[in-house]
């Protein structure tokens, strides 16, 4: 029933996510479908050929290449930076055939949901949004691998207007990745991100900015050590991405921001009263999670989960 | 010049650091003076003596033996909770021969030295305030290794009051472990640390409290992945030893959460305008100095370091 196959699968921006799809469809799963990659140049998807990820590269700016490209296509997966989704479905939409239904694998949904809805018009049934949730510290196909999904969450966020049967379909193509498919409301999403990892990037970013603006930045970067390093591993991510989806998800991202500054004020206060009972059980509480989440990837909480 | 050795050194508190310290001395460097440890009962160090890492254990509480040991003893170390150092020192005041020199392992100086001041009286020159940085995710002496040390930074905060050569003495004895040792004022050490230790600790707390809050935290936690495992990997700290450094470094991590606070603010406005290229910049500034930070230990700013 989960048995996934495709003919011709249309990649947009082949790098770490996109390659690592097209190698784990084809290495992993064995099946043989074709699989075309588009760049904003030819140059750009040269070395995807190269490796042998994709078996056609065609430039985005190509109509007559792009217009074969999509005719017969069965799927298509946008793997560029949130921030292009809009023009790319946009310059898709009209070349786009009722069979094929297209995915996409941004950081954030509400906004790919919206470029969706102002670019595809009629089609937008057709699209079915995506979250693979993937390690980005290395990018480009380069670093692209076959089991880049395996025993990874991919989150879908179906639209009212999307036919049960794409969903189940883009579901079972990331399973046959080795992924875990989830699905959420749009809303849902860009919350949950907003709050494990949009708002702790703006965090570890905004800590390395301080020390800079620091006139002693120097002597206080030199006696960094262990806790420090591991607080800003993220800190040393992409300046355009992390840009991208603060601006994509301002919303959610800003009520998580609000949120966490209520807690610190409360973790101030205390501070500022020396009142070491209360830091002491806020701390315990948060080890106590922290080393449940390390140990079984979840917690149990007393709340009642949003999502069941 | 740098040759260290001693006769008789005591240690309050046998378990990660000063275990460690005992095992460097002895095992890395060869030294063979005489090590006693010192704990709250007689339970809490006889392992150390069981994995002959001390080769006496004495109880706090026992007045006759504690007299005993530090009579003729070269060199004392406080390796217990900076909570503790007052009534430890307190304790040991009158029984501290001139010849002995006294130094401790706490996170935060300012307080510790306030510490001594109030309990060692005319006898505060014989005590030189340390800290050496080392890793403190696992504890107690069966973590103690005789290799903590090597490449580690030690840094010294020393008095008024030291006799140069007594801090000379306890540099030397850091350096046969294998550590770097740096010498700053006490609220220079303090500062820095508040900076660039305490305060990731305390937002990384923060960050796990406000998930737990959350009406989804079971969601959220559930999909956390890369980045927020290393974000939240001091959230898993010792709440008591946490504790204790914020209500004794107080006044510095206050200073250092209001000017991350004001960072924060400035980036809340920027995503709050979407103003892509200011967080762009910061962002980019930011991964710059971490990824330099990363493979020199340091970075180069254009700013006047405090220290050189």
């Amino acid at each position: 029933m989960d048995a996934f196959s495709f003919n011709k699968l249309i990649i947009f921006g082949v790098g770490l996510i996109g390659g690592s799809l097209a190698r784990a469809l084809r290495e992993r799963a064995g099946i043989e479908g074709r699989v075309v990659g588009v760049g904003r140049s030819l140059r750009s998807v040269e070395r995807a050929l190269e490796l042998g990820v994709i078996d056609e590269a065609v430039a985005l700016d190509d109509d007559a290449a792009l217009a074969r490209a999509l005719h017969g296509a069965d799927l298509v997966l946008i793997a560029a930076p949130v921030a292009q989704t809009e023009p790319l479905l946009a310059r898709i939409a009209p070349l786009l055939e009722a069979r094929t239904i297209v995915t996409d694998a941004g950081s954030t949904k509400s906004d790919v949901v919206a470029a969706a809805r102002a670019a595809l018009g009629v089609k937008l049934a057709q699209f079915v949004p995506g979250h693979p949730i993937a390690g980005r510290e290395s990018s480009g196909v380069d670093a692209a691998l076959p089991d880049l999904y395996v025993d990874r969450n991919v989150v879908l966020c179906p639209l009212a207007e999307n036919a049960p049967a794409d969903v189940d379909r883009i579901a079972a193509m990331w399973r046959a990745t080795g992924a875990a498919v989830h699905r959420m409301s749009e809303t849902q999403h860009d919350r949950v991100f907003a709050s494990v990892s949009h708002l702790p990037h703006v965090l570890s970013f905004a800590l390395v900015e301080q020390i800079l603006e620091a006139p002693d930045a120097e002597l206080k970067f030199s006696f960094a050590a262990g806790g420090f390093r591991d607080f800003t591993r993220i800190a040393a991510s992409s300046p355009e991405m992390w840009r991208d989806i603060c601006v994509a998800n301002r919303a959610a991202l800003l009520a998580e921001l609000d949120d966490y500054a209520a807690v610190l004020a409360r973790f101030r206060a205390a501070i500022d009263a020396s009142d070491g009972a209360a830091l002491e059980a806020a701390f315990a509480r948060s080890r106590v999670a922290r080393k449940e989440w390390q140990e079984r990837g979840s917690i149990k909480t007393s709340g009642d989960p949003a999502a069941k």
